[in-house]
């Protein structure tokens, strides 16, 4: 197995892209990082995506974006896992090369939600949930995730105040991104006005919807030295699934594909959560954030939200996430997700974060969630001198 | 790079499934290639699906699937490539296991098509063409496909009357197989006579509309040798892309990413086009198998069509295609097609055919193709003694 470093990154600003269709967000994500990467053709192409067919009536990306970002003929697919169709690109992308059967390969998530042919983007999104035993019933991903929330608030005791710092944080972060949607701060307090969307939840609980495109090229860390760029490797991709539909699993207050991946992520990288120094998670929900900060041990059972109401979650922090603005407010186009965590937190260990940089950070992890906890997807990111 | 074999199928017949949903196909044919393997709970699960979001609003298929067939937790996603998914999952799962990134991994090809949420299946399936440039305009894959047949006839002097073998010869085929969709036989009469549905294209020129699943397990060759089974290897495994819009080809008669992929899998098993026994081609309409059969060594340019005018793609012929029943009559339910083919190539090596074996074949070559020709992907399995 060989050490995988990313030599490329290339993204597009999050936002809603009126003026750009799918097909041009993945093809300039995909040529800038084939720029930034200066190697020249790629082995293959893959694309995270998850709501093409349903939101433009256009599937096999690959061959797409393929063409349209000037590499046409060259090996390519889509990765679909729901919201972490980013991250699950990436995963196979790690092992064509840890692997040694591709020597480069360009990984782009994209997604095009603004404009669907659905009824509206929600009904699309609900896809990822379970169409027979979920959404056949009326249940939206806002809807499971109020579940998620009112269990939690119920189960331990909080309010929903509790949660406010996660936004505040996200927000406060985002200022200094400029591919980032909401480069605005928001306060405690318009956390709480905010309009409630299926209770607990309100909309600064959630994510917005959003169009955008993030890509990485990945090489072996051999072929990065010689580039002489600052080196990051992965240390570590793991994936793992649970039941799509929540009332399946055994305790639907743990993500335990969160828990899996990322035990299997520290094994491979040889640490332990408290080696991290950052960790972009997937804050689609506020109470998404608080389950993974317990799923992957930043904190006990029942403790996640603390770590926002003590501010351990801020870029001086003892656990620092969503440096970039987050899902929150980088925006969340879902199948692009996953590759702009990766590619943000190559741009933190690589030193050029600019006003939100983590000083001396070497250990960044990304973990990207497909459905409600069905599919989570754990990166480690190193910083190799 | 390891050697890597097929240990265990699965599949469920071709049809209307209108008592199965899209989870039960797929998990039902996975389970049965893991029962089959009898190796246990496997690295990954890689399902091959195009349509499950259009068709059923259901997408996140990897975590779903691992669940109903019983592997819950293991890494899990969806391989999208148009038409070619199915091969297009294979290719990846081949990756893993080649690279040493795996030890066993499910590869499940599913699709359920007969009952879609859109306005009909045709809508669905355009999504594989270039939806801005092509569907919009009204285009469909019967549509593109008699552009392309209309072509052929005009450039090299043919009448749709010289491709009716390649039906006819599909559904002799079908007969002997249970799994079949369509097992009658059919006369070249049947096929003249049958409606035209987009000229020059016939009702009998073309693969129906149909669900199904089919599942392989693979596994390095050094483990597959000690189940004391038939063995079969991947002898190679290519993936090539061309444009999307077929107006945008430099030749639109000419499938170039067929020419690339099957190159490249030539070369992977050091031999040559003379030295397949029998050929799985992606016969989803008939002008499809005639630009198959010379883009990938088998016919000179124009020439195609005039192997099955002189029956050299008969069970006894030169070059046997759809062995089985092709697309054409074992059925075509997109997204697994490219794992039936490989299911059925594997029988043919196993010398489990029945009816319809090839005597003494070693090598047989599958080939997918996703959208009217933009990813394709060759396997070439081989008998190992």
């Amino acid at each position: 197995m060989r050490e995988v470093a990313v030599i490329g990154l290339g993204q597009t600003p999050v936002g809603e892209h009126w003026e750009s269709s799918l097909r041009i967000l993945g093809s300039e994500a995909t040529y800038l990082a084939l720029e930034d990467a200066g190697t020249g053709l790629p082995d293959a192409l893959l694309v995270g995506n998850m709501l093409s067919g349903l939101s433009c009536g256009q599937e096999n990306l690959g061959a797409l974006i393929a063409d349209y970002a000037g590499i046409r003929g060259v090996p390519a697919a889509k990765i679909e896992a729901g919201c972490a169709s980013g991250a699950a690109a990436l995963h196979q992308g790690y092992i064509m090369v840890a692997g040694g059967m591709a020597e480069t390969v360009v990984v782009c998530g994209v997604e095009k939600m603004t404009e669907t042919s659905q009824p509206d983007t929600t009904v699309a999104l609900a896809a990822a949930a379970d169409a027979e035993n979920e959404v056949a019933h009326g249940l939206s991903f806002v809807g499971l995730n109020a579940l998620l929330m009112q269990r939690y608030l119920y189960e331990y005791g909080y309010q929903r105040a509790d949660f406010a710092n996660f936004a505040v944080t996200a927000h406060r972060n985002a200022v200094n991104n400029p591919a980032a949607m909401f480069r605005r701060a928001i306060t405690p307090e318009a956390f709480m006005k905010a309009k409630l969307i299926a209770e607990p939840v309100g909309l600064l609980d959630s994510a917005g919807i959003a169009d955008g495109a993030a890509a990485l090229v990945l090489a072996p860390l051999d072929l990065a030295r010689s580039l002489g760029k600052p080196l990051v490797r992965i240390a570590a991709s793991a994936a793992a699934t649970d039941a799509l539909a929540i009332h399946d699993r055994a305790d639907i207050l743990e993500l335990r594909a969160a828990r899996i991946s990322s035990l299997n992520a520290y094994a491979q990288a040889g640490i332990q959560p408290e080696d991290i120094d950052f960790f972009e998670l997937h804050d689609a929900f506020t109470i998404m954030s608080a389950l993974s900060l317990e799923a992957n041990g930043f904190a006990e059972r029942g403790q996640g939200v603390r770590l926002a109401m003590e501010e351990a979650i801020s870029l001086s922090g003892r656990i620092p996430i969503a440096t970039m603005g987050g899902l929150k407010a980088r925006g969340h186009p879902v199948g692009a997700t996953g590759t702009y965590q990766a590619l943000e937190a190559v741009t933190q260990l690589r030193g050029e974060a600019g006003a939100n940089q983590i000083p001396g950070c070497v250990l960044g992890m990304t973990q990207n969630i497909g459905g409600s906890g069905a599919n989570i997807i754990t990166h480690i990111f190193e910083r190799v001198s």
